[in-house]
């Protein structure tokens, strides 16, 4: 099936709040797309194919909607070396069929662990990466900085954190539109001698390559929008993401006590509804998207568990982006010809 | 003068907002401590004296207030180490006094590198202290949480943060009162293979300890408030810390945006009101108060260079609490008696 390969597989039994919510969101990109991509929703048949018919038989993209059995699903409370081993899981599959060239991309909302693992088991690396790296969105004054890793590597390596530049550079411009991405490194201090010994050596690579390199920026400097792309290990950029992701929960409960105190305060909170849903989606990664794994030999895009139908729809954007715009491509060329490499990496 | 042994000696230059803000929070402590302490001002002495003749000249308990003349100023934009190198800075004297035994305590809101280091020079190590750290409170849905290291020790040993663990604990129980604080390492993840080779070596050293260690916390649980004391290294929380600053900016703009939209916004934000206004304070530290520079061979507590009247209150209180509930000896006994010490440190 050769018009099949620029297709998305969608892990469609990952999503915390079930196989509707990642339909729904298939459907609202198939229908607000200028010209979609073939989806490939990947589970249980049966349930599948029952969720289509019943609400999705009349949609007039429902062509393009396919169903991929898989027997299996990896369990949140899984370790991810247990869930890997399930040959038949929805991820499998999902993955499997990308490296069939069945489809050139897969989003999952399911484990994330177990996502990475099969995602470079069976993909690969891309040539000259050594570690891919997961990269998410921060939301910005300015828009959005992206930040990796948030993850995939605790520990690393001055020369991860040169690549994780390299990638998030290629990124930012092939996909944000950004002609010259405004790249960081994440630190205690602006001062170039300000960081940790993986930092500092990291500075020294960075401030050789040919990037658009502005330096060290602060924990302050995130939101407010100082670069396009921050990299630092994946210990730190995970507790960082966290960090953020609970500011939502800290702001909302806060909200709900101050309303059930006195009606002057609800009426407030009613005419502020605007202001304060926008400012709990800001901090709400299971509404702004996906985050891509760079580096992978194919294109895979983690979905937090929590997604919304809305933050399936924008993975799905963000997948189409990636394969339109070749990124995986535009990396290769970068790794290899983009960035003098010096003779000694720490 | 043995009465001045349990002075506070308060750097009257360092607030950015000018003397005044210092001398107010300097009253506000001074009049409503139960039993305050005696505090001496170190500043330039015709500048402090002209304003507490002015604005406290029959305050009830003006006679509580000393002036301790200093000609010089740690400027900010000064490097620490050529910050320290003034002899007879406002910062300098303040500490300098409290190893003449002439105060018990040092409060600056000046250069935190010089403020830090002139604290180390000057005063030294605890016994058994390899590295003090400066531990800050966040804001929790339950209360607060202490978090060190957040910038003293970029790159630490597990050793190292065995010991911020011990300091911590023994703070959070004297002077927070927490009768068996809740310690946690700040990771990647909550099981204890997730982490890095720091966090995974101290993980070994704390759960041998004789403190309540409850295991690995990520990101997201310290606003949740699932710790009474976290522990990771200055490098980490250093960019934990300014990122959660940032966040009240963050809010006020959006805020800000959204009033300027339209009436019925404006209404909402005046009705809404307490709720902001608490909501901004949570995140902002300058308003919080001070952070305990733990392990130094004395009571050194550095406040935010933006420090408002009331974080210099609190800082002043929290000088007091160190002082009466005698903190430093706790943390000798605990780092001497407490602690199985493990043969082998990493």
């Amino acid at each position: 099936m050769p018009e099949m390969t620029r297709a998305i597989a969608i892990d469609a039994m990952g999503t915390e709040g079930g196989v509707s919510i990642c339909i729904e969101g298939v459907f609202d990109y198939l229908t607000h797309a200028a010209a979609p991509h073939r989806v490939v929703l990947v589970g249980d048949e049966t349930t599948l194919n029952t969720a289509l018919d019943r609400d999705y038989a009349k949609h007039a993209r429902r062509n393009l909607a396919e169903v991929a059995h898989a027997s299996e699903t990896v369990e949140m409370t899984q370790r991810a070396a247990d869930g890997v081993k399930k040959k038949d899981s929805s991820i499998a599959v999902a993955v499997r069929l990308q490296r069939e060239g069945k489809v050139a991309a897969t989003v999952s909302p399911g484990h994330t662990g177990a996502f990475m693992a099969a995602s470079l088991l069976t993909l690969g690396r891309l040539e000259n990466v050594s570690r891919p790296a997961i990269a998410t969105f921060f939301p910005t004054e300015a828009g959005s900085t992206l930040i990796l890793d948030v993850g995939a590597n605790p520990t690393c390596k001055a020369q991860n954190l040169l690549e994780f530049a390299i990638m998030g550079s290629v990124y930012s411009a092939a996909v944000m539109g950004n002609a010259t991405p405004r790249v960081a490194l994440l630190s205690n201090g602006e001062e170039r001698s300000k960081g940790n010994e993986l930092t500092l050596a990291a500075y020294e690579l960075l401030a050789q390559s040919a990037l658009n390199f502005i330096g060290n920026v602060e924990g302050r400097d995130i939101l407010r929008g100082r670069a396009d792309v921050i990299v630092c290990d994946g210990f730190v950029g995970n507790i960082m993401l966290k960090f953020a992701e609970s500011v939502r929960g800290f702001v909302t409960n806060a909200f709900k006590r101050q309303i059930s105190s006195n009606n002057f305060s609800r009426l407030g909170a009613i005419l502020m509804g605007p202001f304060l849903r926008r400012l709990r989606r800001m901090f709400d990664y299971a509404e702004v998207g996906g985050a891509p794994m760079l580096g992978v030999q194919g294109i895979c895009i983690v979905c937090h568990g929590r997604s919304s139908a809305r933050a399936i729809t924008s993975a799905l954007h963000m997948a189409a982006k990636m394969m339109d715009a070749d990124v995986n491509a535009h990396i290769i060329n970068a790794l290899t010809n983009g960035v003098r490499k010096p003779a000694e990496t720490t």
